[in-house]
This record gives C-alpha cells, sequence and structure tokens, in this order.
C-alpha cells in the first residue's frame, strides 16, 4: 500500500526517496571537488539527479545542506538532558546528552571531518556553523531549565559545556587516528573543570 | 604645520576629520530610525556629510561599521592578560582584560545598547557579532600563550572566559539600571565557576 502511494507521489514528482540525502552527498562531494564557491545549488540538485526547485523544497539556501546533522545534534543532546540521572549537577546532565551528540558524529568519522574541512576553508560557512552553536547553546539551556535548572546556571552550563565540545571537536578532526570523539569530549570537560576551578 | 597638511589632504578629498566616527554615528541613527536592512552604506555616507567611495575606504561593507567597537574591545583584553600579575592563573588574568573591556563598554552606556539592539534584531548582524566573539576567543587564547600558559587550557580559559563576558553583556544590556558592566563579570565568572567546580 505504501508502494502505491511512493509511486504516485514519485510520478507527481513530488517526491523522491531519500531526496535530501542524495542532495547532502551530492553537496559534500562539489564542494569538495569544486569548492563551496565554484557550486551552484543547480549544480548540487543535478548531480543528486534532482531539479533545483526540489533542492529549495529541502533546503532555504546553499549553506543549509551541510548542517542538517545540527538538528540531528541538538535532539541527542536534548534527549540526553533529558534522560540524565535526576539528581545530576547541570553540567553533567549536559555531558550526558554532549556524549550521545559525539557518538553520532564520531561514527561518521571521515563524513564528519571532511564536512568540518569544508566549513574552516569558507567565512560564510564558518559564520553559519558559529550560528547553530550559539542555537545549540540556546537548545541546551532550554532543556536545562526543563529539569528545573535555575536561568543563569542552565546558560553558564550550556555555554561552558558547547565550548567543550567544540573544542573537543576540533581536537578530534585535526587527529584521525587518535581517541574517539566522546574519549575526547570528556578529557577536555575534566581540563575545562580543571582551568574554571573555583579561585 | 600638520594644519597644512591637514588642509592639503582636506582639498585632496583624502582625509576628513574623524570620518570614521562620524560614518559610526550616522550609521547608528539610520539604523535606529529606519532600521538596518533600509539602509544604504551611501544613505551612511550622506548623513555624515562624505562620500561612498570615502565609506569604503573605512569598512568593507554595511555590517562592519557597527564593530569597529571590537577591536579596541580586542586590543584592551590583549594589554590586560598581558599586565595580570605573573602568578595570575589563565583565567584570572583573562579576567584582568574583560574588566577592562567592560569598564570601556559600561561608560559608552546608552550608546552600547542601543548598538546590541541593532545587531539583535539583524540575523546577518548577529552572525557577524558570533564571529567577533569567535575572534575574542582567539585572540585571547593567543595572549595567553604569550604568558606561557599551554595551549589546551589558554583555549578553555578563552573559550571560557568570553562566554562569561557575554552572559554578563547581555545580563547588562537586559538592565540599565542594575550595576556596572565590570561588577556583572565579575558576578557571571563566580557563578561560571559554582557550575563548572571539579565534579
Amino acid at each position: 500500500m505504501s508502494a502505491t502511494v511512493v509511486d504516485i507521489l514519485g510520478r507527481m514528482g513530488r517526491w523522491e526517496p531519500d531526496a535530501r540525502g542524495r542532495l547532502q552527498q551530492a553537496a559534500m562531494e562539489l564542494f569538495v571537488e569544486r569548492g563551496y564557491e565554484r557550486t551552484t545549488t543547480a549544480d548540487i540538485a543535478a548531480r543528486a539527479g534532482l531539479t533545483e526547485r526540489t533542492y529549495f523544497r529541502h533546503f532555504p539556501d546553499k549553506r543549509e545542506v551541510l548542517f542538517d546533522r545540527t538538528r540531528r545534534l541538538d535532539a541527542l543532546v536534548v534527549e540526553g538532558i533529558a534522560a540524565a540521572p535526576g539528581d545530576a549537577a547541570p553540567l553533567d546532565a549536559l555531558a550526558v546528552g554532549l556524549r550521545a551528540g559525539s557518538a553520532m558524529l564520531d561514527e561518521l568519522g571521515d563524513g564528519a571531518r571532511a564536512r568540518a574541512a569544508v566549513i574552516a576553508g569558507q567565512g560564510e560557512l564558518r559564520e553559519r556553523e558559529l550560528a547553530k552553536m550559539s542555537g545549540l547553546v540556546a537548545t541546551a539551556s532550554a532543556a536545562l531549565l526543563e529539569r528545573g535548572v535555575a536561568a543563569a546556571p542552565a546558560l553558564l552550563a550550556a555555554e561552558a559545556g558547547v565550548a567543550a565540545f567544540r573544542v573537543a571537536f576540533d581536537r578530534w578532526v585535526a587527529d584521525p587516528a587518535g581517541p574517539a570523539l566522546p574519549a575526547v569530549l570528556d578529557a577536555v570537560l575534566a581540563e575545562l573543570r580543571g582551568v574554571v576551578a573555583p579561585a
């Protein structure tokens, strides 16, 4: 029955099996081959065997095709915070979520590293990445509020935890032969606690 | 003698007394009056009594006219870090610099708050602001390295300190009748130490 629906939608040109995934794959290939500036959304759609219109049904601009994963990261962090033991301190609860997100990125391995290299090489993409990390701070902070954490410590734990995550991610990207991302994250969190120790 | 130089450069149209400051003032006025989107660089130049060419001699794009102050903040932070007692822990050294920058912003008072409101209302400007804060992390981290701090704690102290600074700044913006920015910063740093206390 669902095959029929898929078939009808397919003939209507309104639904493409995993169009989103194919567009992301095509974009990464083209950004690596030609560079971000020399790739258009039409090129991406063509490489994916789709129309540019389909591209814009999935992504609002050329940058966003690289940032779909951020939504998954956000969701894993929120779930982890909610699942943390009730008596966990704010930063410990966030660490549960960040570890789940780190495990997901670690599994992507070279794909995550290739994406990071594309972003690092382009100013517009770096700005969008910073905006996404700022969004993750807001999301994590809201999830901590849900646990009954007060506004100020929720925001500060979110800022500190996401900063540790970014530092850990950069360290992991730079060292493909090194430890898995969740282990790097735990090491960075321990270092952060040392650096920010009460005076 | 210098009056003659000023006179000659003035007639050559290549030098305008405090053109930079006039352009910044004009931009802030227009952004508040009409909004950022409905203001052009030509409008800003006209309001300042200057040509658009002069605008682009001072700023590379429409956004950057709002971010000149960031360079002063960066410089104050670097100076403060260098001037901190030799035995100060990394985050304490950075706090000296951030306090100096906070005092400068506090003196600007309503001007700094008006600028923050313009930036908060516009996505492109928020992204540029995040990029500037990311630049401040890099600058502060480098200044800590200069003091002989190792790379990892230098970066983590810079991330944590700049996060505290941003939280303090937002809190100060939201409460014009509240304490001065350096005092808010010290309060936030103390809260951060509590939240990131060693487990």
